[in-house]
C-alpha cells in the first residue's frame, strides 16, 4: 500500500527516490533537495530555503540561474523546428559555431558538436588516432574527462576504479605539476612545471613518439583539485608534442566559458591547441550540449572520406539556440572580465581567512575556478581527507560540508577540497556572503588541526 | 575576403559549413537543407518546399514535429529551474521515472538518466559488469548501439570500422537470424530462429558462461535493416541467459516508445529484460534524454556502495520535463495504438507495391519500424547495394534517394535499405502519399533488376 503522501515535496521526493537512480552515492539514505526556483547565484529549496549555489552546480551554470534569455531563445527554436537530424541545419547551429570559432585559442574554426563533455573526449580521441593513424593517449592521472568507457580511460579520476577492469586500451598517465604536494620537491612553481614536462618528456620517449596520437590535458584543472599548472608547464608540453608530432587536445569542459577569467584555461598558457573539448559552460547547463572544435588542417582529413563520429543528438537545434544565447550573455554581460575581476577579489579575501584557519593548507584558484585544501596541519600537510577517502575518512569534511548546507549554501566538496567556483555574475557582496559561511564552517575543521 | 552573402538561406548554410562538422559523411560538397519549420510529419526548408519525413528525422521524432505540448513543458521548467545537478530533484525528474516505470515491460522500476542512446549502453555495460563480477558482452553482429566507445564496440555495425583498432575489451558478436538472408538455410522464420538461438547458446558455452556478464539485443533491430526477430528466438536468449545468470540488456533506443505499435519492441516477444536503455522517442528528439531502466533487485546492488555512474546532465531538468510532456501525449493521442493500425495499413499496401516493383526483395516492419530491402534480382537476392557499400556501390541507391529527396521526402537510405518509420501520427493517406513517392522512384531501381 502506497503510504499517504502529506505534501507535494514528499510527492516529489518519494517517486524520485522510487523511481530513479542519483549518480555517484549510495542509493540508501539519499535526502534530495527538492528545486523549483533559481536565480542568479540563489537556488530556493521547495520549502522557501534559499540556497547560495557557490561553484556554479557542476561548475556549469556560468551566467547565473533563470537567465530569461535563454528560455526566450528555446522557446523561439521550438516554435520553429525542435529537432532536425545532424545533415539538415539550422541557422542557430551555424551561428553558435561561428560565436565559437570567434573566441577559441588559436586556429580552431569547426566544431562537432555532442551531447556531454565525455562524447566531446571521445570523439576527439576517435578523431587523433585517425588523423594521426598512431594509437596512445596520454593524459594526466589527476584529471577527470567523463564517464564512458573511452573518457573514463582518458581520465585518471578513482571514479573509474570500481570499471577499471574493462578499459579502453593504450591510455598512458603522468604526474601533475602539483606544487603543493610535488613529485619532484621542487623549489618553486616553475621548478615543478619544468621536472613536469621533463617527467612528460620521459614517458613520451618510453612509449615511443610515434605511437602517440595525443595528448589531453584540461585547459586548468578542475574537479581534481583546481591543480594550477604552473606559468610554461603546458608551452613546454605543447612544445614536445610538435617535436613529435603529437597532438594537443585542451578538455575545457570545466575551465572553458569564462569560468578564468579568460574564454578557455588555455589561454592564460600561451598554448594553441590542435583540438579542444567543450561542454558545460557553452549552454550553462540549461540545456545538454558539448562539442569537439578542431583546426581546419584536422578538418580537411575528413573532405574526401566519411567523418566516423555521430550521434543522433549531434547540434541539436534546440541545445545550439540556448548556446547561442548564452554565447551573448557572456559578451553582452561582460562575464568574463567580471570572472577575472572577481577572482581577484576572491583571491584577496581567502588570504584573509587563511590568517584566521589553520586547516586551508592551501588556495588555488584561477579567475573563479578556485578551491581551498584542507589539512590537518600546515606543516606534515595532512590531508583533512585523502584522496579518493572513503566514508570513514570522510567524517570531518561531511561535517564540514553539512555545516555550509546548514548555513544555506550548496558547493561541490570532495576528500579535502571545498570548490569556490560560484555564477560568473557574482558580485563582492555575494562573495563576502558565502566565505562568511565557509569560515564559520571551518572551524569544525579546524578544531582536528594539530 | 568573405563572399557576399545574397540571403539569409546562403548565409545559414555559409555559417554551418565553414564552422561546423557533420556526422558520418565526407565534409566536401554537402549541400544541407536549411529547416526553419516542422508541423506533424512534415518539414518545410527554407526555400518553402514540403518534406515528407518518413522516418522521424533517426526515427525519434515520433510524436511527429512541432507538438505545442512540449514547448509549453519545457518553458514551465525553464522558468522553474533550468539545471540542477543531478543529486538535487525536480517534480518533472520523478514524474517521468514514474511514468517510464508503469508502461515498461516486466519489473523494470528504476531509471538511471543519460543523454543519448550510447551513454545509456555505456551505463548498461558498466552496471552490468559490477553487479555480475563478469566481464564479456555478448551481442549480434548486424546491431547498432551508439558511438563512444563502450558502445560502439558492442555494436557490429560497421559505422565502427574506421576506429576499430582500440576497442573497449571482451565484446563478443554473433549471428542475427536473419530469415531472409539466413546463415542456417532454414525452412522457416520459426526454425531460423531455432537455429539461431542454438548458435548463440554454442558461443556463449565456448566463451564460457560464467565470464559471461550480459547479452544487448535491440528490443526489434533497426538501423541494421529492421531484421525482425522470429517468435520465439528472443525467448529461448532469454532462457539460456537465466540458466547462466546472465543478464539481458534490451537496447530500445530505436524501438522504444510505441514505435512497434507497442510501448517497447521486446514487448512482442514475452521477454522481460533485466535492464533496458532508451534515449530517441522518450522525448521524440525535442531535447537530448535518455537512459537506463533496472530492476529493483540491480538496484539494490548499490544502496550501500556508491553507484559509480554519471554525467554532468543525468536527469536534466528540461530534458525530464520534455520527456514526461511526450508521454503524455503517447497516452493521450493513442500514438502506440495508431503506430499499431498503421502499421498494418503500411503492410498491405507495401505487399501491392511489391506486385509492381521486382526491386523489392522484402520488407519487414513491426508497427511503424520498418525497412524495405532492395534487390536486383529475386531469385539471388543480389543486393542493390552491398552491406557497408562504398561509395561507388550506392550509385544507384543514390539515385533513388535523390529521386525521393525531388519528391519531397526526407527518409533514411542506408546500403540497400529504403526506411519507413513516419511519426506515430500518421495518417493512412499520408502513408499513401509517401508509398507513391516511393513507388515511383523505385523504378529507378527497377530498371537494374535482371
Ligand atoms: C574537465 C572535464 N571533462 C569532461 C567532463 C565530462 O563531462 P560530462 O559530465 O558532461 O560527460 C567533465 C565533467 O565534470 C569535466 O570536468
Ligand atoms: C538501437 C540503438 N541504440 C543506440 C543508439 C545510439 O543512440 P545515440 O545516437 O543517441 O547515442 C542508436 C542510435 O541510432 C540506436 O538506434
Amino acid at each position: 500500500m502506497e503510504k499517504v503522501l502529506t505534501s507535494e515535496k514528499e510527492e516529489i521526493i518519494d517517486n524520485n527516490l522510487k523511481y530513479t537512480l542519483f549518480s555517484w552515492q549510495k542509493q540508501a539514505g539519499i535526502k534530495p533537495l527538492v528545486i523549483d526556483r533559481a536565480e542568479g547565484v540563489y537556488i530556493w529549496d521547495k520549502s522557501g530555503k534559499r540556497i547560495l549555489d557557490f561553484s556554479s552546480q557542476l561548475v556549469n551554470v556560468n551566467i547565473g540561474h533563470g537567465h530569461p534569455a535563454v528560455a526566450d531563445a528555446v522557446l523561439k527554436q521550438m516554435q520553429e523546428v525542435s529537432y532536425v537530424y545532424p545533415g539538415m541545419v539550422t541557422k542557430a547551429r551555424g551561428e553558435l559555431a561561428k560565436k565559437l570559432a570567434a573566441v577559441a585559442p588559436g586556429i580552431l574554426t569547426k566544431t562537432f558538436f555532442t551531447l556531454g563533455g565525455a562524447e566531446a573526449i571521445e570523439n576527439a580521441i576517435k578523431m587523433a588516432r585517425l588523423v594521426t593513424g598512431r594509437h596512445k593517449i596520454v593524459t594526466l592521472y589527476q584529471s577527470y574527462h567523463g564517464a564512458t568507457y573511452g573518457a573514463m580511460t582518458a581520465g585518471g579520476d578513482p571514479r573509474k576504479l570500481p570499471s577499471d577492469s574493462q578499459q579502453m586500451p593504450n591510455v598512458v598517465h603522468v604526474e601533475n605539476p602539483y606544487f603543493y604536494r610535488d613529485p619532484w620537491h621542487s623549489a618553486t612553481p616553475e621548478e615543478c612545471g619544468e621536472r613536469a614536462a621533463e617527467h612528460f618528456e620521459r614517458v613520451v620517449g618510453y612509449e615511443g613518439p610515434g605511437n602517440i596520437a595525443a595528448v589531453i590535458m584540461e585547459g586548468e584543472s578542475g574537479s581534481s583539485g583546481c591543480i594550477k599548472y604552473p606559468q610554461g608547464y603546458l608551452k613546454k608540453v605543447k612544445t614536445i608534442c610538435e617535436k613529435h608530432g603529437i597532438l594537443f587536445i585542451a578538455d575545457e569542459v570545466m575551465s572553458g566559458f569564462g569560468r578564468t577569467g579568460k574564454w578557455f584555461g588555455i589561454q592564460h598558457h600561451d598554448v594553441e591547441p590542435d583540438m579542444l573539448c567543450f561542454a558545460k559552460g557553452v549552454t550553462s547547463g540549461y540545456l545538454p550540449l558539448g562539442g569537439l572544435m578542431v583546426t581546419g588542417e584536422i578538418a580537411r582529413n575528413f573532405d574526401d572520406k566519411p567523418l566516423p563520429l555521430g550521434l543522433t543528438y549531434s547540434a541539436h537545434p534546440v541545445s545550439c539556440a540556448a548556446g547561442s544565447a548564452v554565447m551573448d550573455v557572456y559578451e553582452n554581460e561582460g562575464l568574463i572580465e567580471n570572472a577575472a575581476r572577481m577572482g581577484e577579489y576572491l583571491e584577496s579575501r581567502v588570504e584573509e581567512l587563511m590568517q584566521q584557519h589553520p586547516s586551508i593548507g592551501d588556495f588555488r584558484n584561477t579567475g573563479l575556478l578556485g578551491c581551498l585544501e584542507l589539512v590537518k596541519n600546515r606543516e606534515t600537510k595532512e590531508p583533512m581527507a585523502p584522496w579518493n577517502a572513503n566514508a570513514a575518512e570522510m567524517a570531518i569534511m561531511n561535517q564540514v560540508q553539512a555545516k555550509l548546507s546548514e548555513l544555506g549554501m550548496y558547493t561541490m566538496v570532495r576528500w579535502n577540497f571545498i570548490f569556490i567556483a560560484p555564477p560568473l555574475t557574482i558580485t563582492e557582496a555575494q562573495i563576502d556572503e558565502g566565505l562568511e559561511m565557509i569560515s564559520e564552517a571551518l572551524k569544525i575543521a579546524d578544531a582536528y588541526c594539530y
